[in-house]
């Protein structure tokens, strides 16, 4: 389909359907006893047993399965601070999607407010009614703060998609590109370009799953200890990344490394820098629609596992193989939070879908539509799970 | 049923089906193509055009059709202030409710918080996503402040059902009784016994309709300008009831009454005060599930048409027959306020579901599940609109 014809038909079905998500009945509601039974005087005995015992309202309403996909429109797609009204179509997509993926009720929150402190304050408030809360599209630094203060406060999973999901879903096909090239994460040199919310997010899930020499590049340069530029959360970076304290920009951190991942801008990695590159280099470049480098001029120039953001080339970075599994596994297990552990049992879950027979470098990462993924991944998240608390007793 | 048996089959029920709604998919996400276009990178046209205008998200999105019902478990049934997880239930049971009468996505939200400031901006800033606010089981004063400031400040339609829902389909009922009693509204009355938020809601509308004799009791006694019992909204109604200025309690107001409307207490009216009123007496005794007065013990004492809210006697007054078509017709209308002139409208078009053949002092007010009174409301509702905007050109 034409980029013309695809705006043109998806705006008609839009239009047609009136947006993407209904609110439906599980129960019948026919006659005289049904509304007894789901409404007054029955519902009362609900409401008292939730009374009595809070944990039963998992139970005993849709709370248990439902998850809240909150955003302020400040940062969606690549389209930026849109408000949000025009956020509200991404929401429903997603929730389409935690449902075809994973069976969970999400319904889309998009907030008029772009103040961290009444964001927080109202997703607490919002609490009460959902299992989970999948913050999405806030823009950085507002996102970190938002999403660990409601960590600390809420006992229901909070997962910020835009950081973790990418960074699930990249560990992932580094795990499987690894094996292709035969190095370790332990000895690879990995340059991060963007330092923003995903970028950090990148950085951190690979520093813990046990990658050591991990380098962040922002616009303005490379994160380093003493940059005067950065914000809390780079600084907070830049303790554990670019070790050899380099300067300067992408130019000086490119020549050398083994892995090359872009959460950035389009068009900004040239053949000349992957050639600068260690030998069989991995270039994840992930700007959408057009990404950091084309994947015929990465290969070009030396590339063995090339992955983008987009459905059209293969090996697609995307955090739909993320979300749907994570949410499952800790709406499962009921867990308070989605720690790092579960984040790389999830990937590692997201890896293994991919045989070592059919393991190659155009396949290190399972198709987005792959629908044994979120099954998968939930399962490795429970595993992971079940095995922290037995590790506790 | 008995009693224990529904208490068990409605456990039973919640318990199987784990609450009563779920969010569904309105579109298939079947292909790789499908994904294209309720998602990226097809979604982004969407977003663009509600960017460039915002009113589209009526129509690209499900704001159009979507309703918030609000609480904070302040005032849940009789059960009173029991949460939010607790008021839940009931929520989820509307949420069905307004599905199954009118067609419209109804999702509940129910806050941990009773501050109103708080409850206010969180409404605010929700509002994008919605097109309509319920607001529901939230105690009085505070729900006054909370649907007056929010009426002001949103550009959708705010309906606190506790008190509009029951003030109309107490007018509705009341069109149809005074008929068969053969008195006017301009000449009878009127003895609301309860002055909270549905009493003083009550009072409003049937002031606003014609009725001229309304006179409030609570059980701190009559309302009357210049007692120093009542809260600000009881003051206000003092200037406009209770027009001789009478002290006491119901005993003292009762004595020569047409109609008696309990939104109160079980049993707090005698077939001793019945005898008191007026020949041809109405009572509609609300409180639930057990009435001010028996309908067996009123008819004793003389009432020609008596109500209540239960569903095994005759004239069951029930929100249920004015919220659905209200908000439907409002939205329909995309209106920003559902004005009196509405209200007086939907309880219009309730009573006119009763033919003049039908009429008699059972059946005053149509039957809860009569699937056709939404659309009459909504039509009545959507006329009211209509006339009102030819009436300003």
């Amino acid at each position: 389909m034409s980029r013309d014809d695809l705006s043109a038909e998806t705006l008609n079905l839009h239009r047609t359907f009136r947006g993407k998500i209904e609110v439906a009945s599980k129960m019948p509601v026919d006659t005289e006893e049904d509304l007894s039974l789901v409404y007054t005087p029955g519902v009362a005995d609900i409401c008292r047993a939730i009374a009595a015992n809070p944990d039963e309202a998992d139970e005993l309403t849709s709370k248990g399965n439902m998850v809240a996909i909150v955003t302020d429109g400040s940062a969606v797609l690549g389209l930026g601070d849109i408000g949000p009204k025009a956020a509200l179509p991404v929401m429903e997509g997603k929730s389409l999607l935690f449902k075809k993926f994973a069976g969970i009720d999400a319904f889309p929150l998009c907030l008029d407010t772009q103040n961290t402190e009444e964001i927080i304050s109202i997703v607490k408030a919002l609490a009460p009614t959902f299992s989970g809360i999948n913050l999405e599209d806030i823009s950085a630094p507002r996102c970190f703060e938002i999403e660990e203060r409601l960590k600390k406060d809420l006992d229901i999973p909070v997962f910020h998609d835009d950081q973790h999901g990418t960074a699930i879903v990249v560990l992932a096909a580094l795990m499987n590109a690894l094996k292709i090239v035969k190095k370790s994460k332990l000895n690879t040199k990995v340059v991060i370009n963007g330092a923003g919310a995903a970028g950090i997010a990148i950085a951190d899930l690979l520093l813990y799953a046990g990658f050591t020499d991990v380098t962040l590049v922002s616009l303005e340069g490379v994160v380093r200890k003493g940059a005067s530029w950065m914000n809390e959360r780079q600084a907070s970076m830049a303790e554990k990344t670019n070790l050899n304290r380099v300067h300067g920009g992408l130019n000086e951190v490119i020549a050398g490394a083994d892995i090359f991942i872009g959460v950035s801008a389009p068009e900004i990695l040239s053949k000349n820098q992957v050639q600068m590159m260690n030998s069989d280099p991995i270039i994840f470049a992930l700007a959408n629609p057009v990404p950091e480098i084309y994947p015929e001029d990465a290969l070009e120039a030396g590339a063995i596992v090339v992955g983008t953001g987009r459905s059209d080339y293969p090996n697609q970075i995307n955090n739909l193989l993320a979300f749907p599994g994570i949410f499952k596994g800790a709406l499962n297990k009921k867990v308070r939070d989605i720690t790092i552990d579960m984040k790389v049992a999830a990937a590692e879950g997201i890896a293994k879908v991919v045989s070592d027979e059919e393991l190659c470098p155009e396949y290190v990462i399972p198709s987005a539509l792959n629908e044994t993924v979120a099954q998968t991944v939930a399962n490795a998240v429970e595993q992971s799970v079940s095995e922290k608390v037995e590790c506790l007793v």
